[in-house]
Order: structure tokens, then C-alpha cells, then sequence
């Protein structure tokens, strides 16, 4: 794949990340947004898998790499301006590091408070350890 | 409703800004990503309508101002880490400038190249003069 190409029609920010929508290919909900670099975007296209670029951390990082829960790219898509993706991905049980298949658990709610509205996939005191 | 706990509960990042994934809620595709500001999200949620910061006119922005095609705040899902929201919008005509229901309208093929697989729904020459 020509890689080197595709790097020149993004546009990162200054500090070299650009955002990605994750979004699950089956039931189409949204699961994530995550920041790549270029090391990330493309090994993340060499292998199917999301890698994202671990700010925190100041390094490359698996997504799932902990929990198994990957996320398998069926397509990339990219905005009208280069400055943000969209993966398409199968997602290995769920998506959020705090047991719920969507980081986006939390709905308002007409109170103006934030309400969970869906059930824990996993335990995450079981998974991280 | 209680914006300023939501506030709260929020990170913006160092420019006062958070991104929002905005999804049309019939369709279920992801239209594009924007920022939003306090005061944004504070419109936004009074009005019911997608209003963003634009950073380039460093002004607030109705989503659709030139083209009327607004985009109905349906729901506002917040991330596990208040990093990031998810809107999921009645969009009128379309969602992007460029003329097509979704900004992520080019799509990664086998060959490394970008592929626009998808009609436009409006001229944006027309649209905006």
C-alpha cells in the first residue's frame, strides 16, 4: 500500500496526531475516538489492527493490547479536509476500557444529568489487573 | 438543564475546545468532527442545534448557517473520560461543504488510493456563493 502517499493527504496536528472516529462496522455505533501519528496510522494499516499513540504514555500501543479486545479494520475512510479518520472495525467484546462495549455509555438525560443506560460487558478489575 | 455541571464534568484542552462526533441518528453514518467551545456546547444544548467554534473566523458557528442544512440535536453522549461528546443529529440535506451526506465520503481502497464511492446530494457552487 502506498503508504507515503496517503501520509501526504492527512493533515497532523502540531504535535503529529490526527483524530479517529472508531466506530463499530456491525451495529454502527460509535465506540471511541483515538489519536494516531504517522507510526501508528501506519502500522495500524500493515496489520488490520487500531494502534493509537498513547499521549500519557509517549508510545505506540495496541488497542486491546491489554484486554484482547481489538479492533479489526474493515475500512478506513478519510473527512474532506484530511484532518480526521473513520474506522470501520470489528471489535473484540467491547470498545471501552471501563467494561461497556461504547466509551459514549453515558447519555444526557432531560435533567441535564449524564445517565447509563447500557449493561457492563466485562469487569474491568477482572480484565486489568 | 444544568449545563453548568455538565461543564464540569467535561476536559476541554488548552485551546477551551472538546471534539464532538457528530452521527446522523436515522442512518447511523458518521458525518464529520467538529470542536466546540463552553459557549458552543452551551448554544448547542439551548437551542437543540449544532453550533461550533470555528477556529480559523475564531467565532461561534451554526452548523449550516450559509447552507441551511442544520443539523437537530437528537442525542449528547459524553465518553468515559469527558474527553469527547457524541451527537446524534437529524441532518437536513447533507453534512458536508464539499457536497456529499458525509464528510468521510472518500474511502481508503486495495490499492492505497482515496475512491469517492458515493453521489453528491448538493452543488456547493450553488449552495454557497
Amino acid at each position: 500500500m502506498r503508504i507515503t502517499w496517503l501520509l501526504g493527504q492527512l493533515r497532523f496536528n502540531r504535535q503529529g496526531l490526527i483524530p479517529a472516529v472508531i466506530q463499530d462496522a456491525r451495529s454502527k455505533r460509535v465506540l471511541t475516538l483515538c489519536y494516531l501519528n504517522r507510526q501508528a496510522l501506519t502500522r495500524s494499516l500493515a496489520e488490520g489492527k487500531v494502534y493509537v499513540f498513547r499521549r500519557s504514555q509517549n508510545r505506540l500501543m495496541l488497542k486491546g493490547e491489554t484486554s484482547g479486545h481489538i479492533q479489526r479494520i474493515r475500512q478506513v475512510h478519510v473527512d474532506c479536509e484530511g484532518k480526521s479518520l473513520l474506522f470501520l472495525v470489528q471489535q473484540q467484546v467491547a470498545g471501552c476500557h471501563a467494561g461497556y462495549f461504547s466509551c459514549y455509555f453515558r447519555r444526557l438525560g432531560a435533567r441535564g444529568t449524564l445517565v447509563v443506560r447500557e449493561r457492563r460487558v466485562f469487569n474491568p478489575k477482572a480484565v486489568y489487573r
